[in-house]
């Protein structure tokens, strides 16, 4: 899968099982906020591309319907981040996510993800 | 107000009253998803600076606890999005926004963000 | 449309145009927190009854799949409630509404839910 | 702790360590939707339940910011539900607990709510 709004982030992907995701990045000066600490949007971002590749790992394609996260730690310049995602329900049409934001163990961020998944039409 | 991660999105800043934010930025190949539309925390980051700037309009630093998004419609390369704040509570230490990212009247995302907000500490 | 819940908790539930909800109610003992204020659970019913409401105006099955609430002002027993719903985008299998729960023009909460709708499968 | 709201919802509420919560409910008529199954109302209220108990469990009061919920499956009348809550991250001023509503190991609801603790002020 290619991303490149994940790349365009420097964001490393990692290999995970069915309905996983791991990753990597670290937070450079150009991601940050007006505080000098990782932007939330950076930080999200980082949690919406584990929702992506996670809920994307089956054969049936997945869009983000709605997304809600919590900020617990300012993440300074140079910080290494690890993202892991895991699969808390998956229906027919929808799947739900939780990921976490994490630097040597201490929690950074929490996010929850719900997708709508595309099954093909009948004809 | 300097916010690098903006810069970094290309997301141009534009006047606005206390307590609002008024943002435009044009969905650019680096900023997709898989599906080659808007990434989700690219549209995500286009929000949470909006909520950034709307809560930092005081004397008071504020900072992300938590935001909420939904997604309506996917954004293809080449779209001009309209990013507004309002403010819908402002209490001593916590404040909320809501923010909506638009195209030509037809509503993209929808975003809601809560903010704490660091008073000095009585000496 | 029966919601015994809704009846239960004394909710009065008032015309309005489809895609959109109003309803009224009034803080009882009954219905508060261990602060002697209206439970955030109580708050959040209210809500998610508008949300059921708006968006099963139509002629398709609609079911809560998110939902996220802002609380800002405590509300003490006796307090009167409005509790107002609008439709924010309505797809062909999801929809997302916001919900206003007010008293006197002040803002109390404020919360976001989105639905999925049960189309018919083609046989 | 006395919660009127949850005497009246008939919510069991058992010993759990500092920082948790554990409760225990059975869906009753009186809990449903139109569709005859437990109201989100109602499954919001145990999971604030168990956010209000787990926050609230150190010395300093703590009141609901902001939450929000995923709905997996509907549960029926009769459906037996464990409530459990644990803490995400506490601070001084804000903490995030994760909650899940099951029953008998599948996955209800899942629910992350952030507070806002008193601490007292600097006189």
């Amino acid at each position: 899968m290619t991303i490149p709004f994940a790349k365009y982030l420097d964001i490393e992907i990692l290999p995970a099982s069915q309905g996983m995701a791991h990753l990597q990045a670290v937070v450079r000066e150009n991601h940050t906020n007006s505080f000098g600490t990782a932007h939330g949007g950076y930080l999200n971002a980082l949690a919406d591309t584990a929702l992506e590749i996670a809920s994307n790992s089956y054969d049936v394609p997945a869009v983000a319907l709605t997304t809600s996260m919590q900020y617990h730690k300012a993440a300074p310049i140079g910080m290494a981040l690890e993202i892991r995602a895991h699969e808390t329900h998956r229906g027919r049409s929808t799947a739900t996510y939780h990921i976490a934001i994490t630097s040597e163990g201490s929690v950074i961020a929490t996010f929850t993800g719900t997708v709508f998944r595309k099954q093909p039409t009948i004809k």
